[in-house]
């Protein structure tokens, strides 16, 4: 990962296999950043299925919890791969916590893998 | 959980707390079976934004494994109970998957907690 995390920078996510080949590419331009509040991208490169679509995190306090809702919203349409993509974000969001809560998350190539893509 | 699994059949799904008081009760209407390749859900009762959802289970093989492409569609909008159900059907597949290859999962009440809903 790398990039401007600021709003209207942009931030290129490179996913690896565990021998170091590039498995996918995607890059993402910052359109809200407000901190403890929300995080908002729009994919501006990447598998043709995600240009367009946006990704948000929108953050608020319950009690002694932070809560998040995530959104990876304006697919074209829902296929197979939405479903994979679904699954992994819940992957990566349980990993995001555990980096939260312990210091130490499961980031690719680490992460939980769900099926014959990855 | 009790009911009739079969074509035609209501299933009654009863989530209770870890001190027994009950948290939340659907019934699917089955409206397709075929082992090894599909099962699909009418919600038929429980929480108002879930009568008249879809849920769809189905079932692939690819190579040594197999593919489950999970739906849970037709939510009449897309709300924050929309993503806490979103979270808890993953954490509920990762248990199912846990449970076919080890014979034990982790239904609910043990199930893991996402956030103060549960």
């Amino acid at each position: 990962m790398q990039g401007d995390e600021k709003n209207g920078g942009k931030i290129e996510f490179t996913f690896r296999s565990e021998t170091g080949d590039i498995k996918g590419q995607m890059v993402m331009q910052v359109t809200e950043l407000t901190p403890d509040k929300n995080v908002r991208w729009q994919c501006v490169d990447g598998p043709p299925e995600w240009i367009g679509t946006n990704i948000t995190f929108d953050l608020s306090q319950q009690e002694d919890q932070t809560i998040i809702i995530f959104g990876h919203r304006n697919w074209r349409e829902s296929i197979e791969f939405t479903a994979h993509c679904s699954m992994k974000w819940a992957i990566f969001l349980l990993s995001l916590r555990e980096y939260v809560e312990t210091g130490k998350g499961k980031p690719s190539p680490q992460d939980v893998k769900i099926d014959n893509w990855n």
